[in-house]
Parts: structure tokens; sequence; C-alpha cells
């Protein structure tokens, strides 16, 4: 299957593209201290099924999705000053071929709203 | 809910964006014939639980998915020479708060290659 390389436009003018994209690497790496860095105290997420408020209760979201994944293959990254999204392919044990996005808010570097879209059936287990 | 205007970055030196956001508009508008002047006749897409593959096939799954929207919030638009990113919220009689992300491979216009992401539980119907 073709997919293109992450595309990295606008980096170095995007300062919403900069933090989503250290925010990403960190978790990507499993580094959740890291990842929390760049998660606004009153971040708001909205996620398949769940409403996600203020960085505690985030941190448990992140943590508990970290623990099933053994990679993530990056395929689009765009941003200007205060949005960027991202679309990605995360790999668990049993799934590689469905995607994620993530549009994100930014303000002074943290990301304060994150709006996270995934089909959950494409990553459920595999009916016994 | 706080929700950003649509992002238009780039739309004049992005032609993917641009053909993004042409596609996107005709079937927002419920323009299947327009909308379907963007696909090329080869297209693959990725969606939730299906893999389509060519044009013909593409409208019909465009077409089903158009029967059941009341509207649409588009959220974000990016886009560089080939790759554009589209998120927004469907609007359904039942769902207004559910996302949906597209990523395009765009080429002489055309989009060539998709890749749809949704939560399918969350645009369900209700349980009975």
């Amino acid at each position: 299957m073709l997919r293109k390389e992450i595309t990295m436009t606008g980096t170095s003018t995007s300062p919403a593209l900069a933090a989503a994209l250290a925010y990403h690497q960190a978790w990507n790496s499993k580094d959740l201290d890291q990842a929390m860095t760049y998660i606004a105290d009153d971040i708001s997420c909205d996620a398949p099924g769940a409403r996600i408020a203020g960085a505690e209760q985030y941190r448990g979201f992140l943590g508990q999705f970290m623990t099933q994944l053994t990679g993530v293959e990056t395929i689009a990254a765009f941003g200007d000053d205060t949005t960027a999204v991202l679309f990605y392919y995360p790999h668990t044990a049993q799934v590689s071929d469905a995607p994620a996005a993530e549009c994100f808010t930014v303000t002074d570097g943290k990301i304060t709203r994150s709006v996270l879209v995934f089909d959950r059936p494409s990553f459920a287990p595999p009916q016994s």
C-alpha cells in the first residue's frame, strides 16, 4: 500500500504543529511524563465515546491507550498558529491498518483542546 | 462548546487542498455528480471496516453516506502539493457531535486516495 511520508509542512512557522509533533513523538516513545508537558491543565478532549476534562483524566486515558501500542506510522501533519492536525496508524499487537486522527488547539505551547477520532470496532479484540 | 472556524490555510497555494475543499463542498451540498468530478477513476479509499476501490464503488459508498446527512460543520482544513486533511462533524438526524477526518492524496486535481476515519458506534442508530 502506498503511504505518503510524514508531511512536516510548516513546522518551523506553525507553533501549534511544533507542540503537537513534540507531544506526538513523546507518547509514540511511551514517555508519558514528557507527553504531559504539552498538555494544558484544563485540556478538554473529545474521544470516541468519551469526553475527557483536565490533565489528570487525560493522563489516565493516554496511559491506557499507550499500553496497547507497539508503534505508530504517521502519514500527515499540518498546522497553523493555533491548530494542528495529525493523521497516523497506531500499531497494536492485532491491528496496524486502522487510522486515527487528532485535531489540536494549542495556546502558548500547550494543547488546550483535542478532538481524537478512530473507529473503536477496528481496534476491538478479535472475536473468540 | 468552542469550535474553531474552518482554517483555510494555504488554499491558494495548495492544489491538494483546493481539490479536497471543492469535493467536500460538493458532497456537503448533496451534489453527488459534482463531487465525483474530483474523484479519480482508480481511487482507493480506506473507510472504517471497508476498502473501496474505483470510482463506481466510491460513488455508491458516498451516495449512501449522503442520505443520512443533514449538515456538515468543518473545523479544520490543511494541505500541501499532494496531500490534504479535513476535520469535520457530519450532522445526521441523531448525531452532531461525532467527528470525522479525511486524508486525501491528490494528483492533477483528482483524489486518488482517501483515508476516512470516524467511529462507527458514534453514528449507530439509537438502541431500541
